[in-house]
């Protein structure tokens, strides 16, 4: 466990850093450690139908669950999902953010386990649920 | 059921206005069902590290399932995932493409489920396995 | 929709018919909706090393989320699972029950789906954490 | 790695030992890791409706998932499964004993991943498909 948690800053540092090609951004940290990612939504996430895609939502889930464990045991870049499973629930809004909280489950030395539900910003049913695991190094 | 299954180039024209935003190429049309898709790798799949990332794997499971489904009942561009549960089980390697197998386990009239072996293509063992279901709109 | 809801004792003899080797006994039925059910912990359940079988957490899994179902649309007894998934946490304790706690995340026509956490009964952290979809009949 | 892989006896003695409770038989054991393993359908075994329980369907699961990862790295009672996620895709027949046909995705040396098809005895389309994920200790 590292001797202080990381700041709200230094994740999204990591997050630039470790995702560039993700347009995700920290929204919350909270004292009992679940986190809100969120997602902007536009054309370039949108489905024929005006559906948000699926790629985004699963982006959405696994930002959420690997910032959720570096906020409890520090920046360790080397942390790997092993497993995601998502269940699509509503359609989203296509004018509104895709917003993620992440609580975990358990984070133990080799296996962190979390909950993600994502909502479409400002509505109060989620369009998603998924839970993911992220194996953690062993050596760090 | 449709009286003629489609073809692979109503498939492809399907896949570039479905997911214009994706990648993916049919590859191949089996005779038993089972249909491969690929997504080529390149700066913009790769997180740091040089790994595959995470959404593109997904997109790639997703379209593989979604183009299984409709090789079978025709082109339906309604058909919504519900479900989709990947395992990640090697680090994909960073100058080959992803390749994904799909199977249909289930085709049934409110439900298909399928599963998906992807590989870096020319490698033996799969780098990820999913599995994933898709709801069939009741009147097509 | 029902025009009334029923009651936990018809729930508790709905259980007793459709799951008679079951030992799950429903402990609350919440205003929101979300159920607790409980089963016993004692020889019959434990596997040598003392943890708690995966068959008794399934079961217990399943029937939470069933119960929430029934609670909401009434006593329909076709419903089938399609799919159950669930994170093994921590190691449930050999001397107290173990106690689910479901909530429903979807409750559409024709899928549900919910979430249920898993306890060894007094403690806090959960031991296992499930997601199940459940298949409704059209014609009910 | 052991120096010799258990053997047929070895196993089926590992079952009766670590699984009291089960009516698992190990039925195959191949060349290339996979494993073959049933469990027999009677009144103990059944819903209302004439199907085969669920915890029934995953005992088997886990099981086979069991016996495939010892088969390959010998007797190692402390594996725990992490993760089991399963899909019901057609109802079982009652009066066939359910087989599950277990094939290991990734052996690594902390984490064991396998996907198991399991199948009404004697039928061509399987009742349900899993994947699970175990632990394997660290200091065996």
């Amino acid at each position: 466990m590292p001797e202080s948690r990381p700041t709200h800053a230094e994740l999204t540092a990591f997050l630039a850093a470790e995702f560039p090609q993700s347009r995700c951004t920290l929204e919350e940290l909270d004292e009992d450690g679940s986190v809100v990612v969120a997602h902007p939504v536009g054309e370039a996430e949108l489905r024929p139908g005006g559906t948000v895609s699926v790629p985004v939502m699963m982006t959405l889930a696994e930002v959420a669950l690997y910032i959720a464990i570096l906020a409890r045991i520090g920046i360790v870049p080397l942390a790997v999902t092993t497993n995601l499973s998502i269940n699509f629930l509503r359609k989203p809004r296509a004018d509104r953010r895709v917003v993620a909280r992440c609580r975990l489950l358990k984070l133990g030395k080799a296996l962190a386990v979390g909950e993600v539900a994502i909502y479409s910003e400002g509505e109060d049913e989620p369009v998603a649920h998924a839970t993911g695991t992220y194996s953690i190094p062993r050596d760090r």
